[in-house]
């Protein structure tokens, strides 16, 4: 067993049972809606019983209580922020799920698709309501008041961010021209922000030092960005037996990810050539998966991918030398770092 | 010139002013989300260019000023508590336009309309992300932490009475029977809860006695109540000519408001008339109307209706005479009361 998944086995059903406390309450004529809450969850079915679904990795409030037992505090204290970061990551999950019409999630039925979308709306903003409660938290934790403030300033701005990444996100869907550096700035909102601010959340609750913890928050920022970069590699190259996904499946639906961007940014006749794939009307086929894949090779999408990716890595272990923390929670969050970079699914 | 009127020319600038700042903000690369914001308060119109379209009143965040100074504060600390008690009264429209379906809201499209539902979902969630950053600017404005967190909490707890009382609002529609308390419970979410906790927000700021700030909690949402049942009183007699919608067309569209479900849940066989008219599925027609208003009027429901909106009129005075405030601030709040109880449109 490796250290990340002792801590794990640890620190995990605190985690879910401080989750579920939030989603527990709920006067009686809205249980119906605490119920969609605890399906989105995974912990009940479309009937309100009891099930073990699928569910996320709980990466963020893991990295939330790692942080803080490296900048030197108790995990336990740091629970209601642990629970937050996992709650807002669902609300998210729950409002991208109907503004990008999704069918499915982990390998059921999206919430819109069985409550519909006005209800589906509505739960999301409750559970983002439900996030800042369990935020605030901290202060019956035995926080003090001034900490519990500078994780709410972070959090909320934290919050923001997202939605402005999400916002440019949709945008990109209906513009022709996106460069790598605005598809970097949207990641470092969708993606990122949250997975940096959970870092800076643990250390907050742990110390007194604000200097300290944004080294934190540059950890878990550029480990979101070189996460995503490498989730954009797998879409395109990824082991169809590993991935789940069918290969090259973003390249059908031409997504706009980093490899893609970068190529069709690049002058010349194999540029040109992906531009026009791109700009055209048609639907693509997997007959025209050779010749993208063979344009993408030759632009040098992939080892520009695979650098940027490397390179965002190295910065996030750099930031987390730098923040100078105790060994055992810093050992923790490098091989949480490495584990995720590693993946092949 | 009133006092209301007076205090309302001496402090809208500064309330206008700090909205406004909030909604100045934001990235480059997301300027297009904050003009959807500034599009839904009226300020811009489609295109981004300034207008001075219909606003809202303001009710809430006046409330929340005249509430800090009857509670023996200055007005001007508590104005970040206004501006966020305004914002999150607008992201909650944002999504109820969405969810209704509703194409037009003060005279103009509604930002779903223009925008489309997946952005207008997400410049809601960002708008309701504003409203608790406003809110944290209590503590720049030098109100102490533990006063500041005490807002938090009331302003947290108060969003998920909000989506409590959505969420009653929206399943009411699909439900054959709804009794007149339940509909209580449903607008003591949906309509008092943010006024109740607008008048209890300026007195926290004000002063230390939670006690007493829990008698303008009680203030505000008794006037709630009275004025929704008003509403809906007006919905069904109110002068077409004063209202702006037609007459009786909360009638047509089956609406549930208070003297539809009393009448409803009567026995006998003028309830029972009304009940067959309620569940037929045929559209109902201005012919309709006479033979319904008069069920109405035999079953009671108008008198039994004001007699409802009398009563909560009168326990929201009573509790601010509890409160025990200053007498300026307290003569404003009840002016202001009145001024809402009494209208006609």
């Amino acid at each position: 067993m490796t250290s990340v998944q002792h801590f794990s086995a640890q620190w995990l059903p605190a985690i879910e049972a401080t989750l579920r406390r939030q989603l527990a309450g709920g006067p009686p004529e809205a249980q119906g809606m605490y119920a969609m809450m605890r399906y989105h969850m995974g912990w009940e079915d479309a009937l309100g019983q009891p099930e073990q679904a699928p569910q996320g990795k709980r990466v963020r409030p893991l990295v939330v209580l790692m942080a803080c037992l490296a900048a030197g505090g108790a995990p336990e204290q740091a629970l209601p922020a642990a629970a937050a970061v996992e709650l807002v990551h669902n609300f998210s999950l729950i409002h991208d799920d109907i503004e990008d019409g999704s069918p499915t999630r982990r390998h059921r039925a999206t919430l819109w698709t069985l409550a519909g979308q006005p209800q589906a709306i509505n739960a999301g903003d409750a559970m983002f309501t439900l996030a800042r409660l369990a935020l605030l938290g901290l202060g019956e934790a035995g926080v003090a008041d001034a900490k519990v403030l500078r994780c709410l300033h972070l959090f909320d701005r934290t919050c923001l961010h997202l939605t402005e990444g999400q916002y440019q996100d949709m945008s990109f869907e209906t513009r022709p021209h996106v460069t790598p550096a605005e598809y970097l700035v949207m990641i470092a909102g969708k993606t990122a922000a949250l997975l940096a601010a959970s870092a800076q959340l643990g250390a907050l609750v742990a110390s007194e030092d604000v200097a300290a913890s944004e080294h934190y928050w540059r950890f878990g920022h550029e480990l979101g960005l070189s996460f995503q970069v490498q989730d954009d590699i797998l879409g395109i190259w990824g082991d169809e037996a590993l991935t789940g996904k069918s290969a090259a499946s973003d390249i059908l639906t031409r997504k706009k990810t980093l490899p893609v961007l970068y190529a069709l940014a690049q002058p010349g006749p194999d540029g040109e050539a992906l531009r026009e794939i791109y700009a055209s009307a048609a639907d693509l086929e997997a007959d025209d998966l050779p010749t993208i894949l063979r344009l993408l090779d030759r632009l040098g999408a992939r080892s520009h991918a695979e650098a940027a990716a490397g390179t965002h890595a190295a910065a996030a272990l750099a930031a987390l030398e730098a923040a100078g923390g105790g060994s055992e929670g810093t050992a923790l969050l490098r091989e949480l770092a490495l584990a995720l970079l590693g993946r092949q699914t």
